[in-house]
């Protein structure tokens, strides 16, 4: 049982789109979720910036400035610092939600395991704690990270994620990228490669969207469209209000 | 001491653009190399066909209607099909020159690695036996892959490389495209990524253009240009025929 909502986002300014929705999700009662942290008030979210490999408190500081204001303008939220070197399990400990930012999702994930905080964020979210992931905080919500558009630029080995949901995920998913050479291989061929040797079903999130999932239960929502990959079978697209058979 | 020849090729047909330097580089009799397999008149080429994810003797057909032919169709070699499931140390052994196709350069390097081919091929490219590299075969001949497109779907853990080169290589290399989704990561921004935990030079190369390294000098070759990234310092574009600084 867990209540999850992950984040296809880099737009500007930081979270502006999708702060409603992340409102919405925080201030829901849980649905079914049943679990100590399940009907908890949520005040003190805690932000996770191990994705970022460049100044974490800077991107903390965004965070701050998009969901600390009151609303409209913010979320009227106490945003912590779960800094992975700072006593991070203690920060996790003392908050009502989780929120796990972009940036690199292979920095994010060997942090993350440096750190023993796998286990402590499965566990709370079990047991109802809202998670929160954007881009590369989406990536590692699924049971691996092998379909994140991130380069392994720290080397990591081990690539099994939080398994909150059961299904990987492609944030900024786009059918052709035009950052890509003629006849380069799309996401789709790199997500048919993934199908090769992996079986569970892969969620492109176009930008602007997210995918709330809530025991079991998962829905488009946002502006724009989620691509399911399952293996064996053509994608098949999903808008807002739909639920992916996942 | 080495001769090497990394190309960055998706275009049709295939290997068009770049079979003239590839005939130049086997035809050529390796300046100063030294040793058993320098001044080898090549003949037969062994193509490893372990990146492909798909229909490996397809690949393998496609590279010998492309090199077989006498000129000006092909090169008029024997190309045999080094086939990482079927003794490819027999069939390296047996080969004048080696031709590392493209594909998936993790599930290529973990089947060069499962077929202990990596040591074989180190020394006898050490040997003077020449070596070309398509995409992921660029990609292999650097210290490590860690600046690859690929997803690795195989979910590979060494990511170690043939170290022909001193230089990682980013093929089919693009700067910014202005049709880009807002506030992607460019390709820029990755291997500034790479720099905050590696200290090698990485080598962008664009599609249509190759490296020539022969004996520590790299030379760029082809239609395009070659963007060097060294750690601290602003990248730079090398154009066909100018030397590269590594």
């Amino acid at each position: 049982m867990s209540r999850v909502l992950l984040v296809s986002n880099s737009g500007r300014p930081f979270l502006a789109w999708c702060r409603p929705l992340i409102g919405e999700f925080l201030a829901s009662e849980g649905g079914h979720t049943a679990g100590a942290d399940a009907a908890r008030r949520v005040t003190t979210l805690a932000f996770v910036t191990a994705a970022n490999l460049g100044d974490e408190r800077l991107y903390w500081g965004r965070a701050r400035q998009a969901l600390e204001p009151p609303p409209p303008e913010g979320l009227g939220l106490t945003v912590t610092h779960c800094d992975w070197r700072a006593e991070p399990r203690g920060t996790l400990e003392r908050a009502d939600a989780l929120f796990v930012g972009g940036g690199n999702t292979y920095a994010l994930l060997r942090r993350l395991s440096e750190a023993k905080l796998l286990d402590p964020i499965r566990e709370r979210v079990r047991a109802g704690m809202p998670y929160v992931g954007s881009s590369a905080g989406s990536n590692v919500a699924g049971p691996n990270i092998l379909t994140t558009n991130d380069w392994n630029v720290v080397a990591l080995s081990e690539f099994r994620a939080l398994g909150l949901v059961p299904f990987n995920v492609n944030p900024h998913y786009l059918e052709t990228d035009p950052a890509m050479a003629a006849h380069s291989e799309t996401r789709d061929d790199r997500i048919a490669e993934y199908h090769v040797v992996n079986d569970n079903a892969v969620v492109g999130i176009e930008e602007g969207t997210a995918v709330r999932a809530e025991d079991g239960v998962a829905v488009v929502q946002g502006n724009g469209r989620v691509k399911l990959f399952q293996r064996g079978e053509p994608p098949r697209w999903f808008n807002a209000g739909e639920v992916l058979p996942v």
